[in-house]
């Protein structure tokens, strides 16, 4: 039994499962209690393809989160925004809290449209962390709650961030094609996420509509001040259960080569564990499959810089990025946990 | 035995194989003959999956062509750019050429760049007709050569080019987002295109470098006198064998809205039998696979106007387009051999 | 217009929809109706993916299918057994009516145990005629109701009955190793069918307990008098969406030798246009997606017959057979409809 | 850097590469050196998806590991039949070797028919060990070679070994229908494993000659003194990358019930870290993906007796075996290096 114990509430669900996997294992943080809606009651070792003795909790309902988490040092939500918005408020009374969702990332005018409620809890919002780390460094000590970034908007931000922050790239507008595997959109039962229906296809979804578009809009003007492109967001559903890139467009300014846009991302991520630059040929979903790496690479091209990131959704696009977030906070090694994970898996 | 007769070289490769079979089915067609290079002497039928009652060629080799080039009414040629170069002049001596590769499509100044040969046959580069019958019509009787678009540059341009000429985008640049499954790269005897490696992947390849990129450019301000956009095209591969997808991003002029754009398209296709105007949504590649049609919608969003076509890439992508050509060319209806062919597939 | 009229119950489905699609172009049947419980009053054409002068029906309620019985020669049903049940006993005293689910192919003892109901159709159930033409022929004119076969049935029908009916094999006992694509088991809006969960699967399902069982004994036993071998069957579930393959096991008699079990299965199937006889390494389900085609090998190692078939679950399973069944049934060439979907896909 | 050591002949391949990332993170075994033929002067971390502080390793070419040899306490090769048997006689005389090719599991009578070559090394063969240690323990100390076991060998030697060694199946046969994911057949550049291939693709593939064949007959004759079944095996290839399922039928005594096959399995790998015996209908390649465990499970139908066992063909059924050799050879805890590899992987 470990010193500093964390939670979570929404742990049946693909982020919060992969994120209660990383935590069974990891060597400095202890995972103290697990809840989920659907399977509360059943033991939670087999759900996570564990032995028996790497983890010896029983899944409780979600009701029994606000208790514990008096007896936890950060309690990690994996639930949807709605829910995450009230529980997050709750449970930041007694603990820390990484908000999976989308609850704590937008300013409370933006719910309506993007996410269809009202937000109820607006100075919490106001005072979330943004968790970020390659970005935006380790949640501060007395932030309450942290927001763990969207998938996309991962990916996105660590192709663009740096390139408009070194003035590479003219900050009218910016383009980003994204392409996801299925898991990105959850576990669901609905013909539309079938075998059948997605096996050799590939579509774009939710045109100019999706959550993620202010996201990244609102983060890369914080992350270079004075900057607001008109962000273009399209997300397309590809046939792979996991594996996310993102192909970013931004107008070159005159002096931006392929040097000067990879060096900038290079200098970005010298000290970033879990970001690599490579060529933009190289970044591929295959490479960064169950790992909490990031690949990025960029180019210039007919006076278009081209920026590509790929990710594991499920991972920097939301577990392994939670745990990142919790080291950096409780004082863990950046690594712990995350660092024996990837694996050589054709 | 029907009148008009034509002959295919290189019918062994995706592109040519589906060519035959579409032939060999059509009425007012009578495939004459068929080469291929690594096959010759083997009977076709099989390989198509037909009976062999419905296809009783024999494969021959690519050198018997040219003789039989006399008693056909047209050739398709479906070989790699630098032979068909070489084959296309020859056999327009003796009767019509519908070429699959992109050895008509360019400029001669273009090819040591994005083809890596010099051309050799320029005079009958400048004559050749670019068979995209949606935007530019029959060819011409008294053509010699057909050059069959790319796959890539079919979808770019029915994507792109009426919302040009109906001066709904700024001319300035268009980025072209191209997604392709792995038939897109024809046979391969390579690890690279292997299941292991292709299977739960994506990735973008030649970023800045694909031969399309010009093809694009040159044909969109043939259509659109007076417009010469930058072209940014990034292909990317993904892990379908048959399917293509292109999201085209255009900056939209003040009194663009969804509703113009999609009007635009749905006038520019009103007679266009394979083209079909759809919501932006619902593009996918699955509603196309093995058929000669191609869902084109489009929206604005942001200032942007953000484009989709979905195409089969071994049909209106190559082989159905060549056939459409022929049907054209030859005075067939348009839809001969081709309306048949779509059927429910899930 | 055609003189003779079918109509479909149930269209929305996989096997109905593929069923419809072949209709809509058939040369001597005219589809007169389809029917949908999800999808009633929505064009059957978009649905098909075909366009909409090739079929211009609109899908009706299931209750509009008895009155319109009585104008056309035959009605296929693609609903499920128990819903078929009542149905095919109403329609049948107005025309013909072919059956694609199992309300019809046992004897009225199993049904509570295989398929959950009391059977309470018990003459028309004794009349239905098994309609596997490749084996039993063409349905008796004065048949009422065409019982049309499992796709596990089907492919492990052809692939054991010849076998045991020229004494090759010792009649104890046949082991049955099926594998299936997703669409075997129908749409479905479900979890464990979603892509996540199927895709770099593989599991075997209702071990020793599928309904297609008792069927592959009842009709071997009625093809080969006085045979009656034990059936193992164990189906499974691959990540493919169409195709399936049934690899057999039967106890070799001593002068069985890979050559005459292929020359049995050669024999048997010299008149059946759907059926190929090929050796036993080549039968595979890539090279019948999407056609009526079954693939049939044998060979004899370690005194065991493996006989092996490979077949489209939803065409010689299900759609392309009950076509094949009308066409013998009304007086029809039995390919017509049929001979010209097989094409080159890779 | 650890007391023991051990190096790899072979590491670039599928096997080879799963086994170096395993060592590389070992917490009691030090991975010394590896080699390759086409990775000879290239880093090993980036190749196997690590950190390169993880591992720090150059590929050495083949021909470095004889003089390695002596400095470290077993190789492991992932070399071919041919190479290992060869290589491993020279290696032997330094160090222990645990060899992944099937040079060192049959008879030397059999290599001619199953393997091409006459063995040149059979004083070596007969002493080797056959690595199964859920069946066969661990290696004794003063073992030279360990034969690690075929992927379909190990798979079926678990479903079916104690079913015959405690009399509930006859022994006059056996089938065994094996489904193989694409890593199984190695690297490849062939058209035949190429994406487009595969995909949607099912087939049996070497029926009757599939070399793993004698391998099962020999070591379950090993296992159960007196029995040796005649054994038919049906490999087929299935489009998954990892992942293998065999379903074994045997001819059921009397008196076996499904409780008592399942308690046989029960019993049998009660002490066994990495055998789970489970319901039949729960044994399914998803939940083994990338971990070092087989599920197995049976069930008594029609008098036979199904069993079923799941593995990753490059964890269970090559590197991770490998690895529990390794561990109980050189007296680590069996599960090192193992123990933390199962997560959950949607």
């Amino acid at each position: 039994v470990k010193d500093v114990k964390v939670g979570i509430v929404g742990a049946s669900g693909y982020s919060g499962a992969v994120c209660a996997a990383i935590l069974s294992r990891h060597r400095e943080l202890e995972l103290a209690f697990a809840t989920s809606d659907k399977a509360a009651g059943e033991p939670l070792a087999p759900r996570l393809g564990l032995p028996d003795d790497v983890c010896k909790l029983q899944l409780l309902p979600h009701e029994a989160a606000e208790a514990l988490a008096k007896d936890v040092d950060a309690v990690v939500l994996a639930t949807s925004a709605e829910l995450s918005m009230g529980l997050a408020l709750k449970l930041a009374e007694h603990t820390r809290v990484v908000d999976l969702s989308g609850a704590f990332r937008l300013d409370a005018a933006s719910y309506p449209k993007w996410y269809g409620f009202e937000h109820r809890a607006v100075p919490a919002l106001d005072e979330a962390f943004y968790g970020l780390p390659d970005l935006f460094g380790a949640p501060p000590k007395e932030a309450r709650i942290v927001a763990n970034p969207g998938c996309y908007a991962t990916a996105a931000l660590l192709a663009i961030a740096p390139l408009f922050r070194d003035e590479l790239a003219f900050s009218d507008r910016v383009i980003i094609d994204g392409k996801s595997g299925v898991t990105g959109a959850g576990r669901k039962s609905d013909e539309a996420y079938s075998f059948v229906e997605l096996a050799e296809d590939v579509r774009a979804y939710r045109v100019g509509a999706h959550q993620h578009t202010p996201e990244i809009a609102r983060y890369l003007h914080r992350y270079v001040h004075g900057v607001r492109p008109r962000v273009t967001f399209t997300p397309h559903l590809l046939p792979l259960r996991r594996g996310l890139v993102v192909t970013a467009y931004m107008t070159a300014r005159d002096d931006a080569t392929t040097e000067k846009v990879q060096a900038s991302l290079a200098a970005s991520y010298e000290g970033a564990p879990f970001v690599r630059v490579v060529p933009v040929d190289r970044v591929r979903a295959h490479d960064v499959a169950g790992t909490p790496f990031a690949l990025v690479g960029a180019t210039v091209t007919e006076g278009t810089i081209v920026s590509i990131c790929a990710i594991d959704n499920l991972m920097k696009g939301a577990a392994s990025q939670a745990v990142q977030n919790l080291n950096l906070w409780l004082g863990c090694d950046e690594r712990a946990g995350l660092d024996s994970l990837p694996r050589f898996a054709p």
